[in-house]
């Protein structure tokens, strides 16, 4: 089995078809374009991906629509995360089923306060819940959405107790210190940066890559930047990149890279949101196409 | 079709099998339980009840197995929030089905910041998806657990816009400024405070009620409480139940009630707790044991 490739993940749109269900179809499609744009893989039904806003049986149903696909397992990364443990082991036993054995797991995110033996409790239970020696599991930690972080003493508690299974975390905490810490305190564990404005620093701090929302509009540039992270021009790659993140300050971001996926593209299903998130009113749909324009996203 | 009962809701506990699975039977046994105590009424599947630690199908199950018993509908509240919308209008037209139409939803809980619009949208989405006008839901206002409030703006829109489906809140803020204004913004809005100890304060200002963790092992004082809140006693029956709910302090609350609730029955499915919540530990509990000891507890 190969391993999760390293490099540029894009933690994937999902557009949405008039009644607002999954457009399984453009969803592919979009999958087949970061992979053919240079990403080293797509994270599908991540946070990027409204996944939370798609009941279990909707994300059952895209699961196996993308195993029709002709993916490589290795540069796929399926979001399997729900507040109940055995939605959660559905989820993934439907991926590996669909010969995705890559999955993105969140914690159980309603109850807090939470303590680590009850966070351990939670990922051993989904993991044993789920059996299968093919499965690696990225942890997910992402603060601004769950209200706590996975601390290092529980990714070590989860990787001991799991060592072939439990092999990454996806750091979305925006902290830097904190995932320079998780890197010189783990090294070997996949630990992804939340972002590619950590892209540079994570792969010099021993890391393998990162999960970026951004990727879905400016896969290419990244892709870049990771073939060339040992060079000299790499810091100025950096900073185009921050350059490009720039032109989206202000805006929700999930809107705002669905509005210029739409505007790329022409089609509708791109423009479309799950509440409780929105689209961009028309107004600041123009203000982003001008300063999208200036920072050459379109 | 009789009104939701004013008074106190006791917002249930669920025990749970050598498993972790429902013990449905002793679910019900204890709903009986607090009913015939004085409960107003009984709010099963909340945040104590650790509704958001099962899979929509055994929550799917679980408000089955309760529809076969004979509780009345206006004392019965059914909590059917999930952050998927399409999951949430399943459970609500389970509850209906099952003879309960009155329902506490959760606003989609796992994106943040969200916005007015974006709340009032999947509120809407829900109430239409489910499109039955026995319907009357009780907003569930958690900050603690979902990271935002719901606003007497947003309060306001939405019982505008469904005048007979929406006819009130419980509001698990704790803090009472907030409820207070919730209480003069909107009269005859049903405003339940989210724990006893507001329950005087709210009566005083024309709420109805409260739903309250500490009603599983303290029923029949608060229940004296609402019967006498125009007495000259009733601040001397609030004192007392600021006293039981002291005992608490400084342990995990529905662990804590569990572990009472296990004292008291000898039943071992009332000191189960589904990850990622845990129990006391021993020497927890025989802290626990001695404090409630004192409040009359045990």
């Amino acid at each position: 089995m190969t391993e999760i490739a390293p490099g540029v993940w894009a933690a994937a749109l999902t557009p949405l078809n008039r009644n607002l269900s999954i457009d399984h179809a453009a969803c592919a499609e979009h999958i087949r374009r970061l992979h053919a744009d240079g990403c080293a893989g797509v994270a599908a039904l991540g946070t990027t991906g409204e996944a939370n806003s798609f009941s279990v049986a909707e994300r059952r149903e895209l699961i196996m629509h993308l195993g029709r696909e002709s993916f490589p397992a290795e540069r796929m990364l399926i979001g399997v995360g729900c507040c109940a443990a055995p939605d959660t082991v559905a989820l993934t036993r439907d991926a590996l089923a669909a010969g995705f054995h890559n999955v993105m797991m969140l914690p159980p995110f309603y109850y807090k306060p939470v303590s680590d033996d009850g966070l351990f409790a939670a990922y051993a239970t989904m993991i044993e819940g789920v059996n299968d020696a093919r499965l690696r599991v990225i942890l997910y930690d992402i603060p601004p959405m769950t209200g706590f972080r996975l601390g290092v003493e529980l990714l070590r508690r989860l990787h001991d107790a799991f060592p072939q299974i439990v092999v990454g975390v996806k750091n979305s905490s925006g902290d830097w210190s904190a995932m320079e810490a998780t890197l010189a305190a783990m090294p070997g564990f996949k630990m992804f940066a939340g972002s590619e404005q950590f892209l540079l620093p994570t792969l010099r701090a021993g890391g393998p890559g990162c999960i970026s929302a951004m990727a879905n509009v400016t896969s290419p540039a990244l892709a870049e930047l990771y073939a060339a992270w040992r060079a000299d021009g790499a810091d100025a790659l950096q900073a185009a990149a921050a350059q490009a993140r720039a032109a989206l300050q202000g805006f929700a971001t999930i809107a705002a890279l669905k509005e210029l996926m739409a505007a790329r593209t022409g089609r509708p299903s791109w423009r479309r949101l799950r509440p409780p998130l929105v689209g961009l009113s028309a107004d600041d749909a123009a203000r982003l196409h001008a300063a999208a324009r200036g920072a050459g996203l379109l």
